[in-house]
């Protein structure tokens, strides 16, 4: 049996890869020769990632579907059976791109401060050569945050498999990241410790310049660890939407590192080491999500799996958490905020949910139009929730259609994307994914000239200077 | 469907394993107030693993079946199908223990160093007050160390479940455990770098005190990370084997742990945070298969899968490399050394290798028997090889049938089982997996007293002292 587009390599593919392939390993013999930057080396190993899963999608999605990792495409013509889950290649490709980064992240290190002889004692000496070390090398103590954030995703892609082969309940879905977080939270604990927020300088009359979250900032972290993971996997249901907002983030993430890494900032800079361990975390994922895309886009060869949208969410968690920036992480996903806030309803039972709110697909027109919840006479609404559905109609935030006595028969669902098509009337699968993304896009710069702007009203500094 | 034995927890089941579980935790909580010794913490965390294996194991041993992850046991009368991978619970619990341990292990360094404020600048004092720390605490060095231990298992069980679920190929499979390893070799590469061996006394006048193997130790370690979790799977096919050897080599490496930490050892000893190091990953192991063994001892109710082999072997591997005790692990292995080497003929192809194994069940006697590979006219043996096994025969290390005209028809499996089955006669399986286990544990202890011995002749010191 030979899937659609899914057939081995093509010669011109071949030849590309295996040519990205061979660069990036000229680039990363040469990163270790010469002793140079990391940040090069990270950049081949994404490159030779990218490459590698791009391969393993191909050779494995067979042996995926034969061990029933499989599923229809309901929004296509003919519903052909393709594989499912595939983002498990991904998580495995990318933690073992991590892996082989980690001697070049702290090369200099090794060399210069132990010898490669291990001497420990030696450490103090380190210390002093730290204070003249050059940009975008780690000290060793990022060692143990490099090894845990490894653990988390590690963590986080067991239980993903386990989520995809053992169709698990939604509602304990929902906090299976909290376990994988553990590793992470432990770390935080034990290395930083630190549970002070900085106030806003308009509260800091009221409660003081720190205030000590203790307990509470675990919980946070918590939240955000449960909170990433779950809205990448609730913005999904079309081609190429849960890859694809995911490298949305990530490139947003990497640009908001960049600012704090350029050559222009004054170094060293306090926060440099937290962005350089985001960027070495975010370029293979980069890397290995664009091979997903390239299988999961209009029309899809692959589907990604709840693997992938954990793995995902959990690689913006770590980075996000162990970079101490959180809050502009969260800027960052201000899109999957609004449409988890837009889901509530449904997701919690206010309003009636059907099994599935992916947008209908109309075979005749080929384009996708909003999916309905309807109300029959034997489960009719609550006047009262029938009341407040019509006045989201009329702000436009939702499509309702009412009977001759006003009574709400159907309802558009509750999601992003079904919403957009209520805005847009009918488009195809591809458009819609795009139309969303480059929102998201414009958002997320959006969140960040706010960040770096607001930061400097909000606390009096913008760390960044 | 219910499976025999696999019943909900008995009530007397449920009151002890509730009872282990709240007298653990209040070790726990009272070992966290005063600051107590982590060692207590760690048995603690074991007792509650234990429990939570235990029940786990009941209530998910239907899904594993209705997921297809099933498997019928050849030495019964009524080979009926029973869970089958089910060492990935032990896995999944043993992973959340040592996690949860972590803030234990590290307490005093976070508090007297760090202040719980993670300055870590403060850490140049804490560097003062370490040398006259507490026994069985870490310093926060070994931070790292601990987060890839963890890594490298979270790995292993990743390719233990897909090895579980894709049914890899033998070939393939032997080389899996040294991927999971990487983040292992990789850190040993960053924090220690090490790669010197001391040279026994006697050899010393060639080639001096130490030698640098470099690359060497490296590959070294690898095929370390590759023979320990092989050599468990392939020591298997009786009920309860995998498991209890697993048990017998972590208690013994737990006995030789103890010989560095015992209150009689002159303390700071400079191996006793290694030894601390291997007891806290091995007694949270302890835990999670002894719950494991009470179901896969005859007659089992469970199967262990690949999964637990590779954990289980991983587990040895990580404690022995980064304890740096890896040639008295080797010590340990002596009777799975014994069997790879017994098994390689058939392994490697020399002599034809059945599909199974496992020792042959006699239905009428209830008994186990040797099992055999026979040769036919078709596929005959060739002559030298056969004049070998009758060799082998006389001196009792095979049990081999010639015809009338001296030619080889059938020999004894290579495996320590079938051997053990051809010296003592038809055993029951219980008897044959207990036999076995005390053959291994009294030889572990011989290999225990002559490291400590001989170490004195080869090394001119033992480490110990």
């Amino acid at each position: 049996m030979t899937l659609p587009g899914m057939q081995d390599l093509t010669r011109p593919e071949t030849y590309t890869l295996t040519g990205l392939s061979l660069a990036s390993l000229a680039i990363l013999v040469n990163a270790w020769r010469s002793d140079g930057e990391p940040l090069f080396a990270s950049l081949a190993i994404s490159g030779i990632a990218f490459a590698f899963t791009y391969a393993l999608i191909r050779w494995t999605g067979e042996v995926f579907v034969k061990r029933g990792y499989k599923g229809r495409d309901m929004s296509k013509k003919n519903a052909v059976e393709i594989p499912e889950a595939m983002g498990l290649v991904c998580a495995l490709v990318y933690l073992l791109a991590i892996v082989n980064f980690l001697p070049f992240a702290f090369k200099r290190d090794i060399v210069a401060v132990t010898s490669g002889a291990g001497r420990k004692d030696l450490l103090q000496e380190g210390q002093d050569i730290e204070m003249g070390r050059f940009l975008h090398r780690f000290p060793l103590e990022k060692l143990a945050s490099y090894g845990f954030a490894y653990g988390t995703l590690a963590s986080v892609t067991i239980l993903g498999i386990l989520d995809d082969s053992f169709d698990m309940r939604w509602r304990h879905k929902f906090f299976i990241p909290a376990f994988a977080a553990l590793p992470m939270l432990a770390l935080y604990f034990v290395d930083f410790g630190v549970t002070h927020v900085v106030v806003p300088a308009p509260l800091r009359q009221y409660v003081g310049e720190l205030v000590d979250l203790g307990g509470f900032y675990y919980l946070y972290m918590a939240a955000i660890s449960i909170f990433c993971p779950n809205c990448i996997n609730i913005l999904a249901g079309v081609n190429g939407i849960e890859v694809g907002q995911s490298l949305v983030i990530a490139f947003l993430i990497a640009l908001n590192d960049m600012l704090y890494i350029l050559p222009t900032v004054h170094q060293p800079h306090p926060a440099a080491d937290s962005h350089l361990f985001s960027i070495y975390l975010l370029l293979p994922f980069i890397g290995v999500s664009l091979a997903l895309l390239k299988h999961n886009w209009f029309p899809a060869q692959v589907f990604v799996g709840d693997t992938y949208c954990y793995f995902a969410g959990m690689v913006f968690a770590v980075v996000g958490i162990l970079g101490h920036f959180s809050k502009t992480l969260l800027l960052l996903f201000i899109p999957q905020i609004f449409n988890f806030l837009y889901s509530a309803p449904q997701l919690f039972g206010v309003v009636p949910c059907p099994r599935h709110r992916l947008p209908r697909f109309n075979a005749r027109t080929g384009l996708l139009e909003p999916s309905v919840a309807t109300f029959t006479n034997e489960k009719p609404l609550r006047p009262l929730v029938g009341e407040a559905l019509k006045l989201l109609h009329r702000v436009k935030l939702l499509r309702v259609q009412t009977d001759e006595t006003g009574r709400v028969t159907e309802t558009s669902n509750f999601t992003i994307l079904n919403l957009w098509l209520v805005w847009r009337g009918p488009l195809r699968e591809d458009r819609l994914a795009m139309e969303v993304l480059r929102m998201q896009t414009v958002v997320g710069l959006l969140g960040l000239w706010v960040r770096h702007s607001l930061a400097l009203v909000l606390f009096t500094a913008d760390n960044r200077f």
